[in-house]
């Protein structure tokens, strides 16, 4: 499979689960405990990545499978790092409010490039560090407020604790991403039994995450156990499966493609769900959600398009349609 | 002289264009006429351009001047687009109001990416229409309207009348620039006595249209040359003096440099006049003219810049510092 199919697969799946999302709610409230979707998509995703580790087993007796624990040990750490980010996002969130939270997010572009390039070593060129910069700028672009809109100021009002923790937040989730493909990429073991691994320690951080709100609720409304389901309609499990599967498909970019390919994903995603909601929701279209989408549409085209075609130098004679996006191109100038 | 320095130069008095003209109002009405500030620019730049074109003489016998009339008579064509382009100016804001006219005034930097190419054949590569795209979208961003603002939908609900003036509008703006620019470079005659035809008729062209003000005012306030100097203070002069300077340096870069240097010139210009409005005027610093001004950088940089230090192809052995935008690299592929 091309990585661009499944980032393409990724962007529509992400950008549906905004929308379903929204429409799992009943007037602008959960009747079901949105705490439990996250544990459920884990478990969906453990027993797919179960069924895809046995089928392959099945086919071919020579499956790569580390089970050294010195390797099975790196794979709860994402799982830590996600933990501490969504305590590092509660802190912020005491200091500033969602809607500059949110634009502070996109800082997380920024710094998914800078460790992708300072823990993975892979080497970007000046115009694909201007594209990513150009993301983040494009996709904030979309969430400037219009006229019209509550809470005007806020954003260069905010405490300078704020921004610190916002900026931290950004750190944190890039890292996440970055870990994860350090991982995948590390050894040849199969994608399902790295999945495996990574899935079986997220339902436990899930389980253990639910059992804690319980013991802080002091169990007022039973163990989550017994209110799992609770309030659940079909649209409920759409989002469960859709959260599970975009998470399947993150995996497989981060093997096989890698952070900058998500990120550009889940980016174009955003502005595929503001995009929708105007015609679902009907949302009034901003002139600042076209122009952003303008943005990110070049920034994509810059980041991806072969060095060549960008500058006009004639093409090499090794194809460069096949790799990724390390062209390297060997050349002599002769003037 | 270097082009970049009059590039420079032009961005710095531009935008102090934006700050006097504003400073010479009082109470946010003129107490002049301002129809009379680009007649008196005109005069000043002749002036200049005689004095200049004298003392050239002077230097040098050799002073190449072509007075055929056939050279002679393109000269007024610019001010006889301008003409035609104020009209269509008028016409627009039939339509549109005056933001959603400001906003479309941005086209005017892809037409005249366009005209370049199409008029003046010069090649721009791939990542030059990026960037000259880009301009027009950051200096856009930074025009969005905030929240608080007057007249909020306004853009996207103007009848399509408005726009297809709008865009006629940008069209005959880059074609009074290209046009010049072909004017400039056509012949290696004298910058000076090129100046001298230019300004001559747009000298007459100043003068027929205050006239035609005045006969269409019935000549209430008497003829224009009777209130010329009209509530003139210092500042009017120095609003003056600066129009007429800005117009000098253009008619340099049109023939030095070209009209995308002086499109990013004035663009930059723009953005410099709203920072210092921050400060001088106390506005309120938004977060849209923040990102505006990191997308024209960006631009600028990606327009600007040797395209090997762009995708990190090794230099090549001919320097490219010394030349404007045209890095011919010849090479050879060995892979």
């Amino acid at each position: 499979m091309q990585w661009y199919l499944v980032a393409a697969l990724l962007t529509v799946l992400t950008s549906s689960q905004g929308i379903l999302t929204t429409l799992s709610q009943s007037n602008g409230k959960y009747k079901y405990d949105y705490a439990t979707v996250p544990f459920l998509a884990e478990v969906f995703k453990l027993i797919v990545s179960c069924l895809l580790l046995w089928r392959e087993c099945r086919i071919s007796p020579s499956v790569r499978m580390t089970t050294d624990w010195k390797s099975v040990r790196l794979y709860p750490i994402p799982s830590v790092i996600y933990l501490i980010h969504n305590n590092v996002q509660f802190a912020t969130l005491v200091y500033v409010d969602t809607s500059t939270y949110q634009i502070l997010g996109n800082l997380k572009i920024v710094t998914t490039g800078i460790l992708f390039r300072l823990f993975l070593r892979k080497k970007l060129s000046n115009i694909q560090w201007i594209a990513i910069v150009l993301l983040a700028v494009g996709t904030t672009t979309s969430q400037v407020k219009g006229c019209g809109e509550a809470s005007c100021d806020s954003l260069f009002s905010a405490p300078i604790q704020g921004y610190m923790l916002g900026i931290l937040s950004a750190c944190m989730s890039a890292l996440a991403g970055v870990y994860t493909e350090y991982l995948m990429k590390k050894n040849n073991d199969s994608l399902y039994w790295q999945n495996v691994q990574l899935y079986t320690f997220g339902v436990i951080f899930n389980i253990a995450r639910l059992l804690f709100d319980d013991f802080r609720g002091g169990f007022e409304n039973g163990p989550w156990w017994q209110r799992l389901f609770n309030g659940y309609s079909l649209t409920t499990w759409l989002v469960v499966l859709n959260l599970g599967s975009t998470g399947l498909l993150v995996s497989w970019l981060m093997k096989y493609a890698d952070n900058i390919v998500k990120v550009y994903s889940t980016s174009m995603a955003m502005l595929l769900t503001m995009l929708l909601s105007v015609y679902l929701f009907t949302f009034k279209p901003t002139l600042q959600l076209f122009l952003g989408i303008i943005i990110c549409m070049m920034s994509l085209h810059m980041y991806f398009a072969p060095p060549n075609m960008l500058v006009d130098l004639p093409l090499p004679v090794k194809s460069t349609t096949e790799s990724l996006k390390e062209v390297s191109v060997e050349r002599k100038s002769d003037s």
